[in-house]
């Protein structure tokens, strides 16, 4: 089954496997007459790349896109835009010991099962690296919103957690340090104990927070495409993600009605948000927030008890370069999935109306 | 915007509104062959219909399917199963007063602003009434999936979470008290914390998990139709949701790698299951287990300020006959979202190899 | 897999058997705001119901849609519009003596062969009586569409061919006659011919034409789904039908491109329109106008020899009321198909631009 | 609207303009273990390009394929496959002229009434060269069918038509002449023919006619996905494509049902076969066979006048090297629409019954 498109009017199809010749995609449905800037693009690749700190893998990657086609004379033409990004790190032999052996907590087992032949150079079709794909249909979603703000940031790593409302913090720090959590005390903390883990050997989880802001009232397809639930599908799509909450998320399940309602200023907006931004699942005018929940990276640096694909045990021990914590680069991936939406979304607004 | 089906190859397209004459759906893609045993979803419809307790709204509706198509002789013939439900419980006038007001946290002003027009009486198309729609096509998709079994339960009110593992849990339990909370003495102190909310004219969150077991090994299509990826959106389109987790979830991010990976036994089954089935968005085999939260529902029994849709501050107060607590309810809709995507995604699941 | 359903934005989704309880269908992403005129509905349907004149089918079916959603204070409110039309007219012992047996070019073999069941009575899904599922949404559709007008017309019975341009018609005179000829003196002989026919206990074939006049321009959406090809497959969806030819056609074929190519007005307009409205996909604001091929009805009053479901040799003989002519009753199904692909593309032509 | 993918479990997307850096898909849904013959994908790719005979565009371009994904020693992985031919011949001066123009009967004006912005340079988006992307997910799809052949020839260049039914032609001579007619006295005639129509400066339209043998029972999705149905979309998604049909045709509406029924022989196959293989939009096992009709190609080398985007007339000549006929060309492009078509209805028809 064809599962590797993402959304309805404004579509990503991706392609590619982490050691194949390229990864990349089409985005198909992009409106006409953007004016790209590619060197957004571009940065928006660079927050997610290999190599950019010291606490991500050190692998060295510059994953720099090539476009070829529903770009002229720097606008969008309203064609599909198709890309590439060549892979130029390929160490296939890296990965000649996981051949046969199913490394836990990955994919290889699955995979396996399922296709009964897998590319197993670096994870494959299963690895973080078709995230890049996303990311730059997201920077270009993003230059279609344009007025529509969407930052996420680190909010916890490990049991390092931030526990304060994002109105408390200021987002514009988020960039200012390479853990990307925009308290910048806690940001260090965090750096710390990342780098602890890595020379331990091991990896550590975390969760990241998005906000959206000046979103357009009307955003949402009920019953079933919910905005909320085209996000949750979003998020739960990428790597590593364990689980999504939104507005007052799990804690909200806690309250009374009573508690919780968003009661109405008189122009239309609420007092409080609880909801978050989303009632009915078509979003009213306050900002969008939401949490996503990422799982500890499963390639860890001490030994491991596994099996082969005879059933067999054997002993591993996980290899090379790898992100002893994925969410600081995956801050980029979240927001990408969030544009991606927000401008599927609000093409499909446009048909609300008689006219 | 279409956002009323859901599913792929085994696909529901739902419609009605909650004082219209009926609800009601289409099961297109239902494999032809299977013995509808049509006593057992009326079942799964009591199980969700209000009056079926002291702790549920009192309306009374019958909820009587009846279906129109697709079944012959007592079988599935392969051609779509039109359905419905007609509505007998129309109080129109109990919804008078809220025809130019916006009840706070519920879909009033977002429907409005989307379409310009809403069939206000008892919510319309927002009313959690939809859901019945659902439960029938999962019970047709229970049936069609036989021996995967698929169980969900009240795990919290409120504060009162069960806080237990499922594996410690008597999941046969679950439909003997009229919370379905699986653990007796939890239950009827939630059902004691229900009565007492209702009596406050209050109204209380809470949580539903969920478990399915004797899953096939190859469910899930990544990148992006991963089978987490599609349950999340699933549970996140049910009414009053705000949250969805799965495996390890949120207390999975604070984990280190060397905590939460499953080590795998000999025959491809794991030591532990953090990953809840699921690897790299397709299904391990392992039982699937997953956290589902629901918001306090809005409509309470104490005055509120709100706005009319002039913009102007009044006052309100919810009447009728509402539900304090939909957890009670809505486990059957839980088990019948992902009923429906597991059908789905064993038809898909059939088409992943040359033959 | 679920093929029930057609369109992208304006989509519907149809159920139903011939002899079942009912047929009808969901209509969603029908925009809000449409002021329906009921009756117009009920009255593209009489156009189709069997019954209406000496040369069709003497069934009598009332065939009264029932709205059960999606329609509020006579608006369309954005919501998906629900629909039956219950079966009255069930006669399923009339069928009881094909249960076994494969009528010659009709869908009994495939069917039993594709889901190894069949409802058998009156053709069960296969029953062009389900394409009044498709005359609602039409209808529907064309009230939404407004200032675009559709006209089809019966071009063909046979060998009796109109073989005069549209331009040459006065396509006012369609309804005038029980054949749907805009041409009443070839009205008449046509009448004559099916009546000869029918007194054979044959059937005969014919064609239709359709022709749509103030489509915005823009509208289609290369590379595969450009308008006609959209239009093309519509038409052959519908039972019966065997080819599809737009503009030029297969005449066109033969031409040079000197003689073929339109040339512009300074308008915009072109000279000739060879390319029936249609360039690259996209219509350019001239008349649309193509032809539709349909096959000889397969039931026919004579005797013929067939197979059972065991391979056995059997003879057969049409019984019950049948037409001995299809393309009267079809030039609404005509009609309708087209308003929706309209409807449908002129949602997604909103989408196109950057705002 | 996202228009640029075809198929629904085996699923192309294309992208790519004419002069831009290069065309290409994704393939997404193809099954895994499927041994590729990439030298047979590149003959097909030669069966299409420019340049390979005296008849067709002198342009040269390799038309090289690149594949970046999906296949693994030798093998498809059941991953998408991404690919793309790079544009190698672009020579964007040669189009200057028509910058501002708008070509009779192309669609440069409704590209730019659609989209604002159009890329002019060899037609953009609405040049064939896109149809290449076809012709490599189509050679896949063949490689998927195996036993199901699948053969296109040219029955008839402008008036010249063969006008001999199929079985009594022998299409294994259909690749023996450059023009791709298998009857290779008609071939001589219609070579001669097209060369004289290019020293005219003119072109010629054609019929391309299709053969697939050894069609599985059950292929086709009722009511809307009818096999037939999405066999005409596929064909009228060519470019310069005018019209379809299947079996009997256009000629089989002037029939009566005693001269058209198929009537069936013990085994279930039938008599005649006036059905073309597919019965109630369902394949019945016997040979599929249809007509698809190309218009003349609209860059003629006379002059002709036009408008430019000011709305004023303009005097233009066809310059550069194009097709005098698409026909031998596009035989290719038939069979890889038609492959893709089956490829996607096979799978589909492993979801029919239980299981």
């Amino acid at each position: 089954m064809a599962g590797n498109s993402f959304g309805n009017l404004f579509k990503l199809v991706s392609f590619g496997e982490s050691h194949g010749k390229a990864i990349g995609g089409v985005i198909d449905g992009c409106p006409s007459g953007i004016e790209l800037d590619l060197e957004h693009i571009q940065q928006e690749l660079d927050r997610r790349k290999p190599g950019q700190s010291k606490i991500v893998t050190q692998r060295k990657e510059p994953d720099t896109v090539e476009f070829y086609s529903g770009i002229f004379e720097g606008q969008t033409t309203g064609t599909p835009i198709g890309f590439a990004i060549h892979n130029t790190n390929q160490k296939s032999h890296d990965y000649s010991h996981i051949k046969d052996q199913y490394r836990p907590s990955h994919a290889d087992y699955t995979y396996d099962q399922k296709y009964g032949v897998r590319d197993y150079r670096g994870g494959g079709r299963s690895s973080a690296r078709e995230t890049a794909s996303r990311v730059v249909a997201g920077a270009i979603a993003k230059q279609f919103l344009k007025d529509v703000s969407i930052q996420a940031y680190v909010s916890a790593v490990g049991e390092l957690a931030l526990n304060k409302p994002y109105q408390e913090l200021d987002l514009g720090q988020t960039e200012s340090n390479i853990v990307r959590c925009p308290d910048p005390e806690m940001a260090r903390t965090m750096e710390d104990y990342i780098k602890q883990i890595r020379k331990e050997g091991d990896t550590v989880g975390g969760v990241i927070s998005c906000v959206i802001k000046n979103v357009p009232i009307g955003l949402g397809e009920p019953a079933f495409d919910k905005l909320h639930a085209e996000l949750g599908k979003a998020m739960l799509s990428i790597n590593a993600v364990k689980g999504f909450e939104y507005g007052s998320g799990f804690e909200g399940s806690k309250l009374k009605g009573s508690q919780h309602n968003d009661l109405f200023n008189e122009d239309g907006t609420t007092q409080s948000n609880m909801s978050g931004g989303i009632q009915g699942g078509i979003s009213n005018g306050m900002d969008i927030y939401f949490n996503v929940a990422f799982k500890p990276v499963a390639t860890i640096m001490q030994k491991q008890e596994t099996i082969n694909n005879k059933g067999e045990k054997v002993e591993m021990q996980g290899k090379g370069r790898h992100d002893p914590c994925v969410v600081p680069r995956a801050v980029v991936i979240v927001e990408a999935m969030a544009a991606m939406v927000l401008a599927d979304y609000m093409l499909m607004a446009r048909t609300n109306k008689k006219e």
